[in-house]
């Protein structure tokens, strides 16, 4: 199976901004990169996985890389082949969460179209058997796939994952590393200074430094 | 199987207070409550239902109520037999995107003890086969519960779902109740004038009324 996994190396994770500077915000989602390939492999199903980045990435991750610096949803479209009947993946840079027996609940729905819901509308992981769908990544995204697969008359299903809904954008989403992960991207923030401050009303994080 | 709703009818869902007034959160905290129970029956496994309401309540739900006023720990703690044979599970009232499958996912996993982690550190709902976990649902509840579990010498596992990891407590999670759902909650919100504004960056709740 083919996986494409994009990555924005221009201005990665911009809704980090208010706890790492830009330096940081490129190493912190390389890490996560880095994380989402070595768990993809640990799934032991035959892969060939791409990232799709939008420039060279600073640091190689354990994939082959393809710039392409056309916004999210042209650059996998120009990837899917409409008439292609072997099946591709669509699998989010920034699931810290993912593990490899999510990744596998994936891999091995029998479904013709996956779609993997994230927090706040989004669609973090599709499985495509088929050719035929276009992606959408602005907006709603998850509703417009909905629509996007009915509208061209493909039966789609969704994929019931915590640890692949879970997309890491903004601030608190890093509590959810530190509480839930071990790999490289928890291993940076802990680097960083990153904790949780459990001495307020909810868990809290912090940073020292 | 047993199954604890505990149930806040004193001050229900205060972290919505900036959208909704406090007549408002009762009605939609127990449209919650109604769609938890009738997803619960939907399971079709042998479940007795209880919910453990602080106070009672103005509508009765689908289920038996047992008001108990103490805090949620003691209050679930003191149901709990900790010489139990028999399994007993704990579902938080307020997991609007709850489906039977996520819930039979729940019921029919054959570990000893499970945890279903929700969104910012909590646990949201428990399936112990035997007696001896202490719950303790203040702060960092998910880690709490792992070292508690490790305490007594407790195997446990968790289980992956979005459905479950999704509980209601604050305004932009009202956004996955629009974008996930169609039950009682779902209803109440479309009828009190919200929807998804998606003009804006990302998706954004609005309210016309």
């Amino acid at each position: 199976m083919r996986v494409l996994v994009p990555f924005d190396a221009t201005d990665p994770k911009s809704r980090l901004a208010p706890v790492l500077d830009s330096h940081e915000r490129q190493a912190f989602s390389q890490a996560m990169l880095a994380d989402v390939v070595e768990t993809l492999r640990a799934t032991e199903r035959d892969l060939t996985i791409r990232v799709v980045a939008t420039d060279e990435l600073s640091r190689e991750p354990a994939a082959a890389v393809e710039v392409d610096d056309r916004p999210l949803s042209p650059a996998i479209d120009a990837r899917l082949d409409p008439t292609a009947t072997e099946p591709v993946a669509v699998v989010m840079a920034d699931l810290a969460l993912a593990t490899p027996a999510a990744l596998t609940r994936l891999f091995d729905s029998p479904a013709p179209l996956v779609f993997v819901p994230g927090l706040g509308g989004g669609t973090n992981a599709i499985l495509a058997r088929h050719g035929g769908l276009e992606v959408d990544y602005h907006g709603l995204s998850i509703a417009d796939h909905r629509r996007g697969a009915e509208r061209v008359g493909l039966r789609w299903s969704e994929l019931d994952s915590f640890r692949l809904a879970m997309d890491i954008d903004e601030p608190d989403d890093l509590l959810e590393v530190l509480i839930h992960t071990d790999g490289r991207a928890r291993t940076w923030l802990d680097r960083a200074g990153f904790g949780i401050d459990v001495s307020a009303a909810g868990p809290a994080l912090s940073r020292d430094r």
